[in-house]
């Protein structure tokens, strides 16, 4: 298997709903399927893609059992400097997403806060010294 | 907020028993911290990396409460062919992985199958003729 993630699928309640707190906060959409069958919205990351999907539809799809929260799977998105991270912060929070961690110093010598989307996915938005986010969105370790 | 993942973190039970999973899927660990405090290990992605960390940690940094199970997000490792989807999955299974959907063609007009990891990630494989794996490990659409 190659070391690869081409795709992340958000499970979500109601994909519209989703797409429109995801475009509050800056994202565009890059494709989808919208008929009578299915409803996704893709939008195009640096390297990767991420799907809002319906979540009853992804458990199923994925063969698991919804426990129904949060299954231990966090995404992060990393920013340039702590001031980015609390913009980004704000920014979710006018969106409609509720914030558990404040920005703030981390154990690991960074700054990062956490926000939840409306359909309980937390994203933290963090920014490490440590590594390197590219021009063209792409984040390396180093 | 960028149109930018950084960084997935799965939560595991067993941070060596994971990494010892992925290692027998082929991937490489590039990089984390292994000491008194703190065990996490780090694959670096085209575009972004991956995050191998103690479940509870990610549960408490994150500002969730863990439901136990599976919670709304699936990742996909899209290949080149039916073959090698087919071929992914068996790795798979030899290293441990349960098979919820065995590799068959799909009502999007591709082929793939789910794997799930020792905690409880479900992976979907798959070969999509319709999105472009690039040499580089990026995929997009089109």
């Amino acid at each position: 298997m190659e070391q690869r993630v081409s795709l992340i699928t958000l499970g979500v309640n109601d994909v519209d709903r989703a797409q429109a707190f995801y475009e509050a906060l800056g994202w565009r959409v890059d494709g989808g399927v919208d008929d009578e069958n299915d409803h996704v919205v893709f939008f195009q990351m640096a390297g990767l893609i991420v799907a809002l999907w319906d979540r009853t539809k992804l458990e199923q799809d994925s063969g698991v059992e919804d426990s129904g929260g949060w299954g231990g799977v966090t995404l992060a998105c990393n920013v340039q400097s702590p001031e980015e991270v609390d913009a980004v912060l704000d920014e979710a929070r006018a969106a409609g997403a509720s914030i558990p961690r404040p920005g703030a110093a981390t154990f690991w010598g960074g700054y990062s806060g956490v926000f939840i989307d409306p359909d309980g996915h937390p994203w933290e938005v963090a920014h490490n010294p440590g590594w390197t986010v590219h021009d063209d969105g792409r984040t390396t370790l180093g």
